[in-house]
């Protein structure tokens, strides 16, 4: 079992990159919630690709249709089934892949685990294609957080070893996410991108490609969200995040760094807010979760993406039977850098988790039916 | 939910730093498996405080009862469930814990998430104590995957700003990882040892503490296990690790590092062993896995730990009610690191989820049964 | 979370009767297993409304349409999906359903889990026509079973009054299973199959429904599969069979004629085969399942179904606002007896349960790759 | 995996019946919760054995000793698990057993499962003693669920072929609830409930063993709790039922006698009660259940048990190697009759189906934490 999802809203991703369709099944999604069609459009198109010169030419509608669990706009609160066509597929250009494994690519993997019978071209079911219904889910996700007051955003936070301004930990404002989110190359430092795109392009004319970091954060995330030990907020965004193909590392509030901290530094004091009375922490090095459960301050991580394997660059390789060594060129039309596109991604796990762990049973600060409001 | 995981085994920990017991119920255990009692003791011991001058001198007896699933040395295949009584409660120094939160523990979070009904005392349940049944857990599955011809090993790979040499991703060997873990200070390089323990002991003198990171390996994982999505190897390493307190940030092969490469770099070339035709990679960015399923080499991992946030330090925090700001200074014994203690709980997280991936239903290189041999 | 299940392999149902499309995601399915899409058709017809003068004439093409999984002719180890577009609504036929609740359905149960927002139009997803994906679902789980000797068959046992002879218990061949299901009527006692007819006959004559039982058996299930007290058999079994509308009771082997039955008849005798010296029982009362684990004897079930509540006889009932009492009768195509077409979804649980204890890892009788064999 | 079940709510039970301890954990349980430890006791002790002539000598202290989860008489949120010491084995009773498979037991299929590495004394895991960590947690959910306003209550409907009165399944209130099950021999008619008494007696005399059938009912179950296909209210029941062993049949309202009838007179009139305007039904058919989900009629169910397959009749078996043919006689203290000690272990699982359905995210009319209304 693989790619199947979450305790209290279950997705099932299924599909190939170069079969007929691909797509999602919700189930567990609460009945009620309006679904708008063209703000989830909206953030699927910035996992598309096609959109600039850093994506990709090949060219997906990537309409979903939606096939159940939506009635009138609103969900039904039944199993919401979304599928996406596969419409542009020169499987030609992948005719050699059929006999060479790509390096940095599951091809091995995948032939080993499934005695070569799992559909190869294009990746299959291992494809970064497979981030469409992905990001479906969590846009969905996304608006039913929103009605909640939870906003979820995310930006480039490097572009090999280029890096942007950090969130502000503390101050961080769901405004200033919807800000950088609607960004054609999300960053906070405009000049910053202007040097990742350079970047990205040097490697495009080197036929290679660049990897980079991806922040995301959610604010208006009320505490005592989540659950100790192995349903913890980061555990689950963890199991979801590694979903995507090519993250290779995760780390929350100060992350990493926090490994080479003083205790003295790293804990964050609590105070009391003058304004409104809350509790708060006057750091935010947790990155809002303490114990696998949320603390009120903004949620932050940073998701390490390795470099797109497909280079035209010419690499060692064997071939699936693993008796000749070969050289290899992946030739098509790839990325030189993935990052770009891997923003909605990440938006889309966090905010799943969240809407997953708001939903469990029994937490005193758990979801809340808007319809019962009315 | 929270403190129950696994597939196909399946862990699940109960307990309270404070409470009658701690332990876990290990359901899916193969039946007929030798258990070395003394390996397993050895094993805990290492997570175990008071052994040395790094570790708290609270002192756990930490011998675990089993209660079932054990007959005659061998698994029965019903569930084993081991206890550890907790014998050394000083409750009294916890007192002043009872109207203040700790900054950098679960205390404000679990206090929101139970509404004021969980057990705070050391911690409750988000205790780092609740690691030894993770430990246990983890030992029985490292025998099982012994018996496999799988190691499984750690190290400490930084205190602070320290760092030890890391492991070697593409050579190392068993042989390696059991010299390492034989260690009473787990290193590679026995200088960097040296800096880290005076590291440590200046944290201590400040009353202060420091993070460290953990690298943690196995070797003669067969290619071929795990699955895509949300069932990969690294999916399901990085739900339990962050299920160890004070872990911020999990890294696979090159990790973060991989962001800042190139592909033709990061790309691990394949080619074929002349001693015995078998496919490797002349280098491990990948950290042996591709696409969440094991290449073939070694899995390797780093797991980043914030310092321990008990420090005799004064830190500013508010009271449980969130009515007041005052100032805390956490007396009582507490580890100045806890990198030393956090190495075999890593080991035992790998062990587990290579253990519950080997058993995934299907899987043509998943597990063996051993009696079936004889 | 409402429709999706299994361990090992985990099948999530979708759709509502008069949305776009029906349809199911499997996934976990062994990687290498031939699909013949002829006998898949042949076993979904069984179920396919429109085929007798027992059935309701509302047409379905009901051709499963497969978006996934499945990579020229074999299974591809990646999720399977497969949709069934609605192509036959007759949506005004039900449109007095859109104000009054049928008696015997779950359109007041439906309105209240999910505040008014679920579609209603022909009972939505808790429709009989959600059966048409299981029954998909479980004619490919048949088919992998059949390769491995297993066989999979029913029959109608009663209908109202009249009864079917029963299974033999302890003599059933997976022969006599073939031959039952290849009849348009499955019973044993043809006569018994006649006055059934005569009794749907009647029913539907007074513009009534009547119920009955499904007798449903697997042979050549190796002994030792299962697990015990909640991963049982039966348990797994009755989990998925309630999941069909209109099942209100399951039975194994003497079932509720068990309850009146002295030990020394009840318990079955264990006796040596002649023949190969294999272990069996001399009767089979306990149905082929002993501790939730199968004995290596026929697996026996029966499945009590109640009449079809959508009658156009006059009935009391309620708006859906709750505020006034009317008089409903149903009108539009409905089958006057549903067990006909119940009975391959009743095969369709018991094989999907057989597989999936097949596929439990560290099971030593458990599933076998067929490409291994290659 | 075995014996771990639930959604929201996770029962893990554990031991063997002749090993050190048995017990349960459950994870999940809301924090808050206050534990009258006097009722849970005194509902353990309705199975208890060795409360009467009915029920075997056998003598256990069946104490259950809490180990985490439970602080100052609330729930604190986090795991609790009991544990109950196995004091009184008399290992030596057993001594035959090692040899040959008992009849009606899993002796056969649990050693060819576990490759005959189960502990076999007195059943093992597979043990009756095993409903006693069961009825613990069922008592823990009894008790959530009348602070509700939720009763749970069973008797005995059959044995061997005497019958009780059946429950009225429209008019059942929780106080009929509370009566029947204070008396020692759980009846609605006292004379059945003596004739049943002569009919174990016999059983008894003839050194054999007697089966009959509980009927179990929740009153005060608020509509719209469950959800459709796999995870409906009988699903969940049957799923947790077929774990108590003995239990051969499950069937919700009318049943099986459902099969027989008409749809006129099956399905249930929806009415609307003059006294508070809340809608009903004037017959309760369908057991309160309706597509998965409750109606707020009373829940209904009747579960049947065989004999005791442990008898002093001669019976004809094989040894565990399956090598020879032996008549058997089982000796020691058994119970002629399971179904009075079974009553408990039936309101149990229906009772952790309500809760851990009532604990399900979204649901409009869920769980309400109490201390929220403090």
């Amino acid at each position: 079992m693989s790619s199947s999802w979450g305790n209290n809203i279950r997705i099932s991703i299924f599909g190939e990159s170069h079969g007929p369709a691909i797509g999602v099944v919700l189930d567990g999604l609460p009945a009620g919630e309006p679904v708008n069609m063209d703000a989830l459009a909206a953030l699927m198109s910035r996992r598309a690709p096609g959109r600039n010169r850093f994506s990709t030419q090949r060219r997906e509608s990537d309409v979903p249709r939606i096939l159940s669990g939506l009635h009138e706009g609103f969900t039904t609160g039944s199993p919401l089934c979304a599928i996406i066509e596969n419409s542009d597929q020169h499987s030609k250009d992948y005719g050699d892949m059929k006999r060479l494994v790509r390096p940095g690519h599951a091809d091995y993997t995948g032939y080993i685990r499934y005695s070569g019978y799992n559909d190869i071209r294009g990746g299959g079911h291992f494809s970064g294609r497979l981030t469409a219904p992905l990001v479906f889910a969590g846009a969905l996700a996304i608006q039913i957080l929103r009605r909640r007051g939870i906003s979820v955003g995310g930006h480039i936070f490097s572009i090999g070893g280029v890096r942007d301004l950090p969130f502000d930990p503390v101050r961080l404002t769901g405004e200033q996410l919807e800000q950088v989110i609607a960004k054609p190359f999300p960053v906070l430092d405009n000049s910053a991108g202007e040097q990742m795109m350079a970047e990205i392009d040097e490697a495009r004319e080197q036929q290679d490609s660049v990897g980079g970091v991806v922040e995301c954060a959610a604010v208006g995330v009320p505490a005592g969200i989540g659950s100790p030990m192995f349903d913890g907020l980061e555990n689950r965004i963890a199991s979801l995040l590694f979903g995507i193909p090519a993250v290779k590392g995760v780390e929350f509030g100060a992350g990493f760094d926090a490994a080479s901290m003083r205790g003295s530094i790293c804990n964050d004091p609590f105070i009391i807010e003058e304004k409104d009375g809350s509790v708060k922490t006057l750091t935010n090095h947790h990155g809002g979760i303490l114990g696998g459960i949320s603390s009120g301050m903004p949620i932050l991580l940073r998701s390490a993406f390795k470099p797109t394997p497909s280079i035209a660059h010419q690499q060692r390789t064997v071939n699936y039977d693993g008796t000749s060594q070969e050289i290899l060129s992946v030739q098509g039309r790839h990325d030189p850098c993935i990052v770009l596109r891997a923003v909605p991604c990440v938006e889309a796990c966090l905010a799943l988790v969240i809407l997953d762990s708001l939903l469990e049973g029994g937490n005193p600060n758990g979801f809340k039916n808007t319809q019962a409001a009315d």
